[in-house]
């Protein structure tokens, strides 16, 4: 990982010494589960899961879903994995501005570029959204898919979280591993639904998740089909966004790209909120959940919802919790529901 | 099907007394294969699929690939279903026209719409793919997706082809039915990639050809999210294209759809050139396949590549040919390769 952005963008962050990696046989979200949801505690949050699987899967009840209908969808950052201080895609493309800079040194001197490279916290802090659109823009395009590839796996191997000391990709949270888990051993097709960049996903979503590149949706921009001097062709990725998948963009993102309604939907902030409208409006029953940070101990607690600073990151307002509440959507504490939050512990 | 296009679009076409409608317990897609491809003479066409599945499946085979990575791309018009004289989505928008202009009225006098209603033979046939792509778009977009999928299926249930006066969903090819159902059989996925309309296919591909929504990948234009005066969320097709999913679009989409390069692909026209190259360019063992539309007894024979008029739908030049011979791909010769055309044969 670059220290340009680990000193700036992490500063608050004590690095802890390094743990042994973890090694398993299987990954975590393949392990057998004697007990379905083993890393739950007893609740209405699981009770809501366990319900849900048995209303839509015996073929007794009014509510059962045929299998191939069975879809269910789960927003990333935050829901699945850590997503604070900062989303680790973006910090990836921080990571990426000096190498995009020594090939275009015309960006040096342009503001949100000169900001990251200056090493300045204050500067970084400050950078708008736009800016940080600029960057991701220079950063994930003009390149082709291969490269892309490559580079952003190298990062995924060796980039590690400063206050755990592990890979991102170890940072996905136990209790919704077994979800996806469970969910696929009753017949469910289990998609990620991001508003991160969904090249970027899928290049370890079936490691991590069980979840096969096809069934990642997020945000995506167009590629274009060329040749290189050989004549041998290769797409290469262009800096024209299809979809923004956040807010309205993840039910159109699902329509895009699934073609059918999900039965159930999991997220974590208001970008999340359309999904889940989305998917309480199809007939049947439906599960709805949001998973509250509110576990300042074994992982992170922020959000208006909770009267804690909104860090930008994965906000969780006070409207969406309300909203949450009118509508039936079930909310995850991840301090009192959740026995462990990763694999790891 | 409304008369105006009937007389005109397919004015050439003899209609035909109706037959009594193909009943089967299991539709055709999913029957039991005692002897694989049995629709198929043996030669070298069904031979490379024999070939492929064999050495891409046997796991001592140096081409052996694993089963989440088996996947095979079909094109749909001319290659999985009858592509001529038209289109049938192309006889879908033609029909909508007079339901269109009815609540726009201003259309009435505008070019294209004024010469489908007109029914005059002549003038429709001298639409433009300009003028053509105007009705497309005026026709399949500005309703609600609920809206869309109910008139649709309505025209997919009661539009028929007037050569063999069954309904276009009937005119799949039992040939192709078969490698579908060999490939699935075998672990592969299999995909629709059309330049045809992605709702539109995603609404009969399941029941037709044993292919989930989800694994239709087609020319897509967005939607947008919003609110009935209840307050109830629908999705509205807009006229915002987002994928042209023909030529270089097939690559891209694949590429946003499904994330894997395909290990098979089908085609049946220039259009569907650069899928066969793209997939062509992966290591291993690929099956790139072209139908050539041959047979004027059974079905019908077009195409310069044959010496034959290039009706301007599949159109499979003298070029494309060339390539497919330089590149190995398989032709596959509908009069000497199938042994039957349709399952109702």
């Amino acid at each position: 990982m670059n220290p340009i952005s680990r000193r700036t963008i992490l500063a608050t962050l004590a690095a802890v010494p390094a743990l042994p990696q973890l090694s398993l046989a299987t990954p975590a979200w393949a392990q057998a589960q004697t007990t379905p949801l083993a890393a739950w505690n007893d609740g209405p949050a699981k009770q809501a899961i366990l319900d849900f699987v048995s209303v839509t899967t015996e073929r007794t009840s009014p509510n059962f879903v045929p299998p191939e209908e069975r879809i269910a969808t789960f927003d990333q950052d935050g829901t699945l994995w850590v997503e604070h201080p900062m989303y680790s895609q973006v910090l990836y493309c921080l990571d990426r501005v000096p190498a995009v800079v020594a090939q275009k040194p015309e960006l040096k001197d342009v503001a949100p570029f000169k900001a990251v490279l200056s090493g300045n916290r204050e500067e970084i802090a400050k950078l708008s959204l736009h800016d940080l659109e600029e960057i991701l823009l220079a950063t994930l395009s003009g390149m082709s898919v291969d490269t892309f590839e490559a580079e952003a796996k190298k990062w995924l191997d060796s980039a590690r979280h400063p206050r755990w000391n592990r890979l991102y990709t170890e940072l996905t949270y136990q209790p919704m591993l077994e979800v996806l888990q469970y969910l696929r051993g009753n017949g469910y097709k289990t998609y990620i639904v991001t508003g991160g960049g969904q090249d970027f996903v899928r290049l370890y979503s079936q490691r991590v998740y069980g979840i096969p590149p096809e069934q990642v949706v997020g945000t995506a921009a167009g590629t274009k089909y060329g040749y290189d001097k050989d004549g041998k062709p290769f797409l290469t990725k262009e800096p024209k966004l299809l979809l923004n998948d956040n807010d309205a963009g993840k039910p159109e993102g699902i329509h895009l790209m699934i073609g059918r309604r999900p039965y159930a939907a999991f997220g974590n902030s208001t970008g999340d909120r359309e999904m889940l409208e989305y998917t309480g409006t199809g007939v049947g029953a439906r599960l709805k959940m949001l998973v509250l940070h509110d576990d300042a101990v074994r992982e992170y607690a922020y959000g208006p919802a909770q009267g804690l600073p909104d860090t930008k990151v994965g906000t969780f307002t006070q409207a969406l919790f309300d909203e949450a509440k009118k509508n039936g959507w079930t909310v995850i504490s991840m301090k009192n529901d959740w026995k462990r939050i990763f694999a790891f512990e």
